[in-house]
Order: C-alpha cells, then sequence, then structure tokens
C-alpha cells in the first residue's frame, strides 16, 4: 500500500456492535441525543467530506439496501463510482454502479488500487470481514450511535482473528455519535 | 434513582466488544498504541479516582479472575467493599469482600443505594446485561481498547433490549484507549 491509495472500512454501528437491525429499520440512525460538546452537524461539510472518496465498495444485501432507501431519501452515493461484490445478477440502474464477482485481492490490487485514492467499504458485516481476513484495507472507522439495540446484526462477530490498530482520531458529534478511527496495523 | 446514588456499569472492551480471550488472558489490556493526542497515562490520577468508587459488584467469574489477578498483581480493589453476586460458595478472603445470592433489585434498592454514592458494577458480562435488563444501572463506561479480538466473550450478546443512552463524555488516552460514558436513558 502506497498514501495514494487507501481503503478504509466504514460501520455505523451500535453500542453493542450491532449494524442491522433484524427489520433493516433505520430509524435509530437518527438519534435524539444532544452531546454539548460535541461537533454540530452544520459544522459537519458532509458533501465536501464525500468528494473525498472515490470510491465505495458494498456487498449486494448493502446495495439491496441502498437501493431501497434510494426510493425514499435517493441514492446516497451521488456519481461516486460502486463496486457491489455479489455473485448474484442484481439490478444496475445507474453508470457509476458497477457488480464484481472474484477475488478480492485482484479487485483490490488490480483494479481499485491503481484508479482510486480514497476507497471506502461502506459493508456488509460479510464483506468488512472479508476484507479484514485478507488485510486489504488500511483503515477503519466505525461511527457509534449512543443507543443499545439489543439484537440484530453484529459487525465484527466470528472475525477469528486478532488485528492490532492505532487510533488515528476520534471525533464526537452534537448527536451524540462518537466517530473512532483506527489505521490497521501491517 | 436520586444523585445520592449512581450505580455504573464500567467494562474494558476490544473494538470487536469482546471483554475475555478464550484463555482468559489479560496482555491485550496493554496496548502498544501511541495516541499523541490522547490523555497520558502520567495525568490520570488513578489512585484518587478509585478513592470516589464507594462500592464494586461483580460476578463470580469476574471475582474468581479477580483472585488470580491478585496472585500477580495484588488486589485490584483496595479496601473498598466488594458485593460478589453468586448462587456458589466462593472462597473470601478479604473483610472487604460479600457475597451476595438473591433478588438484583433487593440488593441495589435495598442495600447498596442507601448505603454508597458511586457504585461500579465491574462484569462479568451477564451480570451487566441482568442490571439493564432490570434497569438497575444509572451509567454505562466502555473503555475501549485499540486492538480487534476476533473471537472471546461478547460483552452485550444476546441482551434482546432497546435501551437509547446520551452521551456524557468521551476520553482518549495516550494508549489509544477511548473511553465512553453514557448515561442510561429511563
Amino acid at each position: 500500500m502506497t498514501d495514494a491509495s487507501r481503503i478504509t472500512i466504514h460501520i455505523v454501528s451500535s453500542v453493542d456492535g450491532i449494524i442491522a437491525k433484524q427489520d433493516n429499520s433505520v430509524s435509530w440512525f437518527e438519534t435524539t441525543d444532544v452531546y454539548e460538546k460535541g461537533v454540530a452537524g452544520e459544522d459537519v461539510d458532509v458533501a465536501g467530506f464525500m468528494k473525498t472518496i472515490d470510491c465505495f465498495v458494498m456487498g449486494s444485501r448493502t446495495y439491496e439496501h441502498a437501493l431501497e432507501l434510494s426510493r425514499q431519501y435517493g441514492w446516497a452515493y451521488g456519481d461516486v463510482p460502486v463496486v457491489v461484490v455479489s455473485a448474484r445478477s442484481l439490478p444496475v440502474e445507474r453508470h457509476s454502479v458497477e457488480l464484481y464477482y472474484g477475488d478480492l485481492h485482484t479487485l483490490v490490487n488490480d483494479r481499485i488500487r491503481p484508479r482510486y485514492k480514497n476507497t471506502w467499504v461502506a459493508g456488509g458485516a460479510e464483506l468488512c470481514k472479508s476484507f479484514l481476513r485478507l488485510k486489504l484495507a488500511d483503515e477503519i472507522r466505525i461511527s457509534i450511535l449512543p443507543i443499545i439495540l439489543g439484537k440484530g446484526l453484529l459487525f465484527l462477530d466470528g472475525l477469528g482473528l486478532e488485528q492490532p490498530l492505532h487510533l488515528k482520531n476520534t471525533t464526537a458529534y452534537r448527536n451524540g455519535m462518537v466517530e473512532l478511527w483506527y489505521e490497521i496495523k501491517k
């Protein structure tokens, strides 16, 4: 890996490490919490930040969920290239979306790293775990919302691999969300 | 609950929510990480902080583990009262240690709250979950170490209860540990 190409696993999680409720509902993303010391939403340049991401990689169910959400909220990834890792033939409605089925080393080293500087792996849990197991990611950013969900899909359950991290930054937001940003030690 | 008595669940966890390795080893508590912006260990008044805790509550296996560790590192809880919740008859080597077997509501409302201002529930996972399910705790503090363990005992696995939290504070330390401090919403 060179500094020219970074691959970041990003996940939004509850305090108990759950990234999806059993019914797939996302209303828990909207917290009712107020953390006075936190960075206010209006001070976060989301659009500017999104512009720094050159490529998203996601699994098939995450993609299907994003498609479903796009009917109500619009497509979350703009014109940024999205690679969907899937063995299934999924509907592709945008030029920016590309399906990929094959070896992840090949995807990352031959297709993503030469082309993109800043790639985000946006889920789901299985794809993120594959990236960790195959040592294909450089960073991991976990946004922890102020809620315990109690049941649902765990993010890193059953990874089976010990991986030391380096804390790179931490940011607390006004809505009670805390982002932990780690470098994955080589 | 009055301000006169707070019950805090405290846990040290990996990024993937694991609080104990399968072999119970604790060397992962000693991180090799350096987070330059974090609070340095020498600036943390551990002794002063420990003095603010009036009582510890723990489960039987956490107690047995603490006993085992005490042979090497000394008893971690000083002369502070420790209530061990257990149906088993465990060895008691200190005047400060008391065994309890019975209803947790009774323990908390009749014995702990009238007597102690600042009580910490120090684990394990099952006891912490019981405190959450029975709404007996006021706060939860999670110290997240910069490591993914990959397998071991999960902290909040199978809680089965949704619990909104209020972020109260967050502190990052020089060793890469981040403490998330939440109030448990009533």
